[in-house]
């Protein structure tokens, strides 16, 4: 119904507008709904708050790639996706507000062709680590894909004293740089970016990275030696939760639309 | 109604599976029903999220167990229980997907006749000490049942370098070997599994070693002496637990059928 | 509506029964829905889960005390309530079951004229001190009346072995005798109870010491001096608590009736 | 609705009280429903319980501000609104009831010309750190605003042993002098209070101290050095999110406001 509403909206008050239409014509309302089933999914589960951000690369544009306007996760629908070049544009911004981090997608869709999906977080249980000494390590076989090593950007390296944010190409080039071929990357007092080779998989690493940080936290309380994953165990575990991300999946998507599938 | 229209359902679709109706035409619905409760109840609780299983040893076969097709443990109902022998084999799968990890369930069953229901989870108050030196012990009457020890399985030590899952016959083996006669038993870097002699009870001793496991965390974390539960208190204390056990699963009930009993 | 059909229900079955009626017709509606607001409320914070236990003492037979039959605290309703004696009888049991644990109340009206109210809960924050030599104390003054010391029961000192309960009306005796005149006595291994001049502040007293437990777990883990209320301090800023409690009160009941009040 | 219905009852039953309604026809319902708004969001996100309060100075007298009658926060409308002189007296009390510690508020407006917004809480992530020797420092971005230190307030460096309630203007006065330029305050064994040039944002900043507080206590836990935010990425980071506080207080809002907005 909303959407109805904004179609007509749409066409009533943009006539003069085909192109944004025709740009995001090419891209199924499956891909617009998994953005913002992924942002909503992530408020549900406190993994962000009124801040944080899900993209996807264009399924058909490979330069190009899909994020919410500037909102909090918990309202991103997929009437308020946009589309966005590799440097950050707008490609139809119609006086609506952008994420100012955007170009922390944008840059890493271009060092990384194989990354579809990104999403950036303050995750409450990343951020500890985010500022420790400690490494994040994966003690647990959902978190696996952390079992590569965890960087830590801190943008005061190499920018010096900021307002923490990457709010152009050259900081988010650092950040894609520090990120290198891994899933995920901590943003010192800021939180952390994963990504993937779908919307789903890039939500469920920024949903289990949180969940692993907590419990690494009470694991190191306990005061004894801890038990991490080694590598092997992580390469060959990630395959696995790949294999079965639907089944968490559609219990998440029934969390965040309760009338539906039920 | 849903059961209803399900059977209806079954009736239409499937004139020519009536050996499937005759295998679960044994069980009462009332134990579809707890077992389809107790996946809920965990969710409910945090102890499980999209993973985790409820079984229960088949009443009149017992060379047979019942647990629900692949499922997010929230959206388990009655009708989504399946019945499997204990080579982990489904008696009539009709292309419903499986839980890889069923032969936990059927090498326990196999191993421990007095075994009447079987739960898995990835309960987040036990991942820690599933990975830590620090051994998981009761420290309140209501986790009584864990002062005969706790056992921590790690498939490392049989298998090598896994995928870290339960995924065929001989691993299930080496974990109910080191079950051994206690009701739960910690999976190093997964989860834990409890049993007991009827579901609410093995769903009830899932519930509190995470609630245990969360409390001894803070008292050691207060950095003094801790007294645990001697083993004769817990022997004594788990008596009674048991005793009043409708208590508290009849208020799990009700949170998780919000319509009914109120 | 439902107090109408237990009453109409009581009508119908018990005509044979005027004891019970003549009974609890000395008790205002009030005090018999606050004894229950208690229960829900304390259910709502996680204060207690399926166990626990609100009573209040008889408002004109001081040798006598009200207190729900054996239920899961948040289901707890006004018609619940039962009455009891000293020695932990039921007045008029009519086959319902009853709190294997009355005689924690009883001992303690037996023992502390000033005491009206008394709570017993399984309090997650508090759990951790009753089995640690770091003893609770208040660093906030919400949690003031904890000031005067906090003393630890541990039925082993005199019972031995145990199953942990308080059954009969000697181990109540043992409770009561370290409760002393202190507020809040912590049960080892297994809980607290604290008692008030009324319902309301032995429900805040449960609740409070609940927070003050879990803050000061997170005080101490910061690894620097704590600074704890001076007992001076305490006795006054407990007076204070004391005259606002209705602010507090008004606003849970309103939680756990939501229909009311709004 | 409710408002128009008080402004029925007030016209019916204040007739001879103009003055009230002149005193607050000078302030927006805009204004009135923010600072309802804020003690609600505090509420649902429990930075404050059954107790703190939110006020505004007056926007057309200095000298005077805007706070709720003494109500639990989570129950504060735009009705409930009251006008206060910097000396703590009630412009038309109406027998309503006052909060005790308005002197908190009166004497950070006396003292701060640039405080637009009061807000005090007992929030549990504070707690923990008015009563230790470490400091609270920010650690990530959203709570830039504490790069300037955070002073402790303790009660009995100035009047001994009190109730330690900021019930006068002399203890308002002494807080005030903590506060200095500064936009928070702990205050020990008690809680804290922020300020800001709007309501907006002197809740941000209740909310982001209690965050970073406990994200502070977790990465402590962590046993290794921690990274603060430098005093002039602090400078830079605040200055951001006050640019972007509405994408948040728009979530909030729809958080408190369920039926609006969506």
């Amino acid at each position: 119904m909303r959407t109805l509403l904004a179609l007509v909206a749409l066409t009533l008050c943009f006539p003069a507008a085909p192109g944004l239409a025709q740009a995001l014509s090419d891209v199924s309302p499956a891909l617009l709904e998994d953005i913002a089933l992924g942002s909503r999914i992530l408020a549900e589960f406190g993994v962000v708050d009124g801040f944080g951000h899900v993209s996807a690369r264009h399924p058909t544009n490979p330069n190009h790639f899909l994020m919410s306007r500037s909102l909090a996760p918990a309202l991103v629908t997929a009437d308020d996706i946009m589309e966005f070049d590799l440097d950050g544009n707008a490609v139809d911004a119609r006086g609506r507000s952008l994420f100012l981090e955007r170009f922390i997608h944008a840059e890493i869709y271009k060092a990384r062709p194989d990354v579809m999906s990104v999403v950036h977080t303050h995750s409450p249980g990343v951020i500890p680590f985010s500022v420790s000494k400690t490494p994040l390590r994966p003690l647990f076989h959902n978190a696996a894909f952390l079992a590569g090593g965890v960087p830590v950007w801190d943008i005061a390296k190499e920018f010096g004293s900021t307002d923490m944010l990457v709010r152009d190409s050259g900081i988010g080039k650092s950040l894609a740089r520090t990120l290198s071929d891994k899933p995920v990357v901590l943003m010192r007092g800021h939180g952390d970016v994963t990504v993937g080779p779908d919307v789903k998989i890039a939500v469920f690493r920024a949903y289990y990275t949180d969940v692993n940080a907590r419990l690494q936290s009470q694991a190191i309380g306990l005061g004894t030696e801890v038990t991490y994953l080694g590598a092997d165990e992580g390469a060959k575990a990630d395959a696995i939760n790949l294999a079965v991300i639907d089944r968490i999946w559609n219990l998440w998507k029934q969390r965040v639309q309760p009338g539906l599938g039920k």
